[in-house]
C-alpha cells in the first residue's frame, strides 16, 4: 500500500507566524502523500475578546454557542485554514483546505446535553474519504480545519486531535498511514520540565502505568487516548513530536 | 461538450438566511454540472464594525488593509462559504468550498498603487481549472469565495463578479458554459423603479446606447462590462436575473 503521512499541529505551533513557517517548510519536505490537520483555539479566543464575546472552557473544551460557532467557523475554516493553504502553495504544495462539510468528508452529531451543554460541538459519526483518496493519490494535500457538519446544514466545532485520529483510521483502509501529533514539546516527557526526558517508545501498558504514577502530563492524556484508539483501529504508526521531529524522533506509540 | 452552469450570487441574496435558503433550493435544482460564486461584503462590513474597525469604500471597492484582509478571509472563506457548503450538502449537493489558494485555482497580483492604494486586493492573472474539471464532471459543486492568492503565500481580496467571469471564461474551453448573475432584481431594468421593465435581450451596442442615455443603473455597469467581456472570450450564454429566474428569464446578453 502507498504511504500517507497525517500531521496534526496544535494552536501554539500554528498561530505564531515564525513557528508556522518553520512547520510548513518541514511538512512540505515529507515525501509522498500527506494531510495536515490544524487547530486554532487561541486565535478564536483572541477574536472573541476583540468582539467583546466571552470564551468559556469546561475541562479544556470550548463551549460553542451560536456566536462562538460563527467565530470558530471564521477562524478555523477561514483565517487559519486559508493562510496555511496559501503558504503551502508558495512552497509548491498543491493544498486544498477543507472542513467536514466540504465533500461531506466528516459527519457528526451535535453533542447530546448530559451535565454540560457544549453547544454546537460535533461528535464524529462517519468519515467519508472516498472522494479524498483519488486527490491524495494525485499529491493534492488536504488541509483539515477542526469543523464537521451534521448533514442538515449545521457546522459543528470538533476537536482537532479527534479529527486527526478518525481521519487517519479512515485512510488506514487504503494507505499505510503514519499519524504525527506535532506540538511544542519534542515528545512525551517523563519530566515536563526536562525536554531531554523523551520516552522514545510507549506501549499502552506503559502509558497506563505512567498515568497511574502521575508521570504523564494531564494535557497529554486525551491525545494519547486518541492515539492508542487509532493504533488499535488500524493506523500503522503514531508519533508525538515537535516541528524538528517531523521526519524522525519523538515518542513512537506501540500497542 | 457537457453543459456547466455558473451562478454568481451577490451579498444581498446570500447574507439573509431566507433568501439564501431559497437560492440554494433553486440552485440545487439546476440540472447537470454547476458552480456557485458568492459575495459577502455586507457581512464583512458588519463584522468590521463589531470589531471596531472602519470600512472604507472607494468607487464601490473595499480598501483592504491588513485588518480588513483578515476580516474578509474569515467572512468570505470561512463563515459565508462554509455555511453555503453545509446547506448545499443538506440538499444532497456534493459541495466543495474554495478560495483561489485552494488547488491554486486563481492566481492574482496585488493591485498596483496608482491614485488609490486598495491594499490587499487581487487583480487576476491566471485561472487554473485543470484540477477542477474532473471534480465538476463527477458532479462535485465548487463554491467559490471572492479571494485569490499571489502564489507567495498572500491571500488577496478579489471582486466576486470578476471571479465569476474569469472562471466562466476558463471553463468555456472545456464545457458549454452558462453564467448567471443572480441578484435582487429580475433582470436589467429600463426603469429601476419598475420591476416589470426587464430588457429581455441586450446586445453590446444596445448596452452602450442605454449607457449613453443614462437608462441603465450605474451599479449595473461593471457587471455588464464583465459579462460582455466573458461573452467575447467564449462563455456561451450569460443571463442577469433574480432567484426565481435561475432556470429561465431575466436579461440575456448577446454580442
Amino acid at each position: 500500500m502507498q504511504k500517507l503521512t497525517l500531521v496534526k499541529v496544535g494552536g501554539k505551533v500554528v498561530e505564531n507566524q515564525d513557528s508556522l513557517s518553520s512547520l510548513l517548510v518541514h511538512f512540505s519536505k515529507i515525501a509522498g502523500s500527506k494531510v495536515l490537520i490544524h487547530g486554532g483555539g487561541r486565535s478564536a479566543t483572541a477574536l472573541a475578546k476583540q468582539m467583546g464575546i466571552e470564551t468559556t472552557m469546561v475541562e479544556g473544551r470550548r463551549i460553542t454557542n451560536k456566536e462562538m460557532l460563527k467565530i470558530v467557523t471564521m477562524v478555523y475554516g477561514g483565517f487559519v485554514n486559508k493562510n496555511i493553504v496559501a503558504q503551502l502553495q508558495a512552497l509548491g504544495i498543491q493544498a486544498l483546505g477543507l472542513t467536514g462539510a466540504d465533500l461531506n468528508y466528516m459527519e457528526a452529531i451535535k453533542r447530546p446535553v448530559l451535565n454540560i451543554d457544549y453547544g454546537f460541538v460535533g461528535d464524529i459519526t462517519k468519515v467519508n474519504i472516498e472522494l479524498l483518496c483519488p486527490l491524495v493519490e494525485q499529491n493534492i494535500v488536504p488541509v483539515l480545519a477542526p469543523l464537521s457538519h451534521d448533514g442538515s446544514g449545521q457546522i459543528l466545532n470538533t476537536n482537532a486531535d479527534t479529527i486527526a485520529a478518525e481521519t487517519a483510521i479512515a485512510f488506514s483502509k487504503h494507505f499505510q498511514t503514519e499519524l504525527i501529533y506535532c506540538f511544542e514539546m519534542p515528545g512525551v516527557l517523563k519530566d515536563s520540565n526536562d525536554k531531554t526526558s523523551i520516552i522514545p517508545n510507549l506501549t499502552l501498558n506503559e502509558f497506563k502505568k505512567y498515568q497511574e504514577q502521575g508521570i504523564i502530563n494531564a494535557g497529554m492524556i486525551p491525545k494519547l487516548d486518541n492515539s492508542f484508539r487509532a493504533l488499535n483501529k488500524g493506523v500503522n504508526n503514531i508519533r508525538i513530536t515537535n516541528i524538528e521531529g517531523l521526519t524522525s524522533g519523538g515518542t513512537t506509540l506501540k500497542i
